[in-house]
């Protein structure tokens, strides 16, 4: 006679405090113990932005009582490696993280990947808490709980949904970033007007001149409406089932991901990637999507302003075509796009011709 | 002007369909195209089980038209180091598993962590399906959803939370298991009853004779009821929260884990250390509980029934203190002891002195 037990778990609804202000990184301590009931805190960064910001963060915390223990990886994207998390596991043990205590990532998109990968896999998963300071990681890394680490096969293919319990996204901080990052890091703040903010995009056209210029106030107003923007989206569709309002996000990263891993990651940063896979969708999706010409031209003209690139460096096709279909492969279905029929809006992914693709990529610079 | 939001994710309520049934490997296939829908599975095994019963997990795969990969794994606990983890993401990189796919465990405690692990951070996340095929993980590491890795500083450090979507427990694959490791998995049997369910413990005390021998029925009925008394705790208190009705299971492993760590993982099964751990939390119990002595009399006969274990191997007693006191430090606090009032019933963690603890490990054959 088989037995057979049906086991269901009750569901833990789970909730993340962003606050956006100038300043806010002097009120970490507060917000940590506000939050948790940590005594210690992995303080995991980097020591570039450690030598910007750490005295700030660990007095913060040292105020409140909290005790920070500095976990230094190496910069960008080498962070995200699992001999690296692997440094980290046995540097939180070492310092004797407890269930009750957690961890702080301070720094760009790359931190809060490796970091809040560690906090959720740190005794079955502790408490981890963004402090994003570069553009890209406050309006795009630091909100949906996306955490993570890169294999040789590919990036991000190991890690975990696990939300932060708090971000804190302190705009005072990206006066020290480099101004190709934090205009790269506006292509996904242009993302979210494109897909899904009308109004958003509107107030980018305003202030074009102002956030090229790096205006503090106008960064916050673009970094908190952005955040809303994705936030909306994510609470719809935390795990990006398939064809779900998460793959909204997908937009211009079809080509942007491809572009960079032709470029093996080097040559453009992420946001600058994105920019010109935006303005590839965005041709697209006149064509296949009816998005008016003078919509495309909005957009091409938005990310001009912000002097995000126009075309691809020098690529040959075949490279990015065989980009596409590793990342095509490793989701076990054909390489969709994410269109847009309108400013404000997205279409769900769908196929595309490949000659149609072909012809697009060759328009904007692609080598054949 | 500071901006908060809080972001709330919908909660995701999850169930495991757990089966136990002589002969229920030959229908693995038929179970993983009920509950998912892989193509391919990762077959995470270790070389002597997949020789046992490799073939027969693989037919019944390919007669579902599931493709399965196997990926191989150290015996024991040496599958749960952080390289043999790296090791099974390349492999499930090469055979390109999707976020549909699953990972199936075939084996016995240490492949469900290490495996059920690699599914929990795959993709950020695939389902899995344990196949146990010893007494301790029918009974025991299949339920409840705890996974995860060893580092060198302890045990089952790192991990997540991540409930199997189905458990298929065939009872015949214990007759291959050894008779001291089968003895020892009813350890675990012993403590549910113990803890919570005197029903289950009086029908040990009938059938302890058969047990002891291996007979297929009498497995299978305290097998069904063991899961079943875990699974109606666990299911109150899945993170196992400080003091949490889960802590229960802790029963007779305060001192358990230390024998074991005392013996570096090789001199003691982990069923075994359990059993000399849970004589001695009787013993305190009746000490500081009110646990009568005929009872403890039950546990102490049923345990020597099923040959295990009555005394530790020479171990120094600071040997022993040294081993708690890591586990204490881990978890930020003193050392707590589960006890018992009566058979079937288990009281609060609670703080025992250290006088009163020395002297029942002196009793139990600790060396001063």
């Amino acid at each position: 006679v088989p037995h057979t037990l049906v086991v269901r778990y009750p569901a833990r609804p789970r909730a993340s405090r962003i606050v956006v202000a100038r300043g806010a990184l002097a009120g970490l301590g507060r917000f940590v113990r506000t939050l948790t009931s940590a005594t210690t805190v992995a303080l995991v960064s980097d020591a570039r932005v450690l030598a910007l910001h750490g005295t700030a963060a660990r007095r913060a915390l040292a105020r409140a009582g909290v005790r920070a223990v500095p976990l230094i990886v190496p910069r960008g994207e080498r962070a995200k490696q699992p001999r690296v998390l692997a440094r980290l596991w046995d540097r939180m043990a070492a310092a004797r993280l407890a269930r009750a205590d957690a961890v702080v990532a301070l720094g760009g998109g790359a931190i809060g990947d490796v970091a809040g990968f560690a906090a959720a896999t740190w005794l079955r998963g502790v408490p981890w808490i963004g402090v994003p300071t570069t553009v890209l990681a406050q309006v795009d890394s630091s909100v949906g709980g996306k955490t993570g680490i890169d294999l040789a096969a590919g990036k991000n293919l190991v890690g975990a949904f696990h939300q932060p319990l708090g971000v804190l996204a302190d705009p005072d901080t990206l006066a020290t970033l480099p101004g190709r990052q934090r205009r790269a890091g506006l292509a996904e703040v242009v993302k979210a007007g494109m897909i899904a903010d009308a109004a958003l995009f509107r107030s980018l056209e305003r202030d074009a001149g102002a956030l090229a210029r790096g205006d503090a106030g106008a960064l916050e107003r673009a970094i908190v409406r952005a955040i809303r923007a994705k936030t909306r989206i994510v609470q719809r569709d935390e795990r990006e089932r398939d064809g779900g309002p998460r793959t909204a996000l997908n937009f211009g990263h079809t080509l942007g991901h491809a572009l960079e891993a032709a470029h093996g990651y080097r040559r453009l940063l992420h946001g600058e990637a994105v920019a010109i896979g935006m303005r590839i969708a965005a041709r697209l999706s006149v064509r296949e999507a009816g998005l008016p010409g003078r919509e495309l031209e909005r957009l091409e003209g938005l990310l001009d302003r912000l002097a995000l690139p126009r075309r691809m460096p020098p690529t040959s096709l075949a490279r990015l075509a065989q980009a596409m279909a590793h990342d095509k492969k490793r989701a076990g279905r054909a390489v969709r796009w994410v269109l847009t029929p309108r400013v404000g809006h997205a279409s769900v992914p769908r196929l595309i011709s490949s000659r149609v693709v072909r012809s697009a990529l060759l328009d904007a610079g692609a080598r054949p």
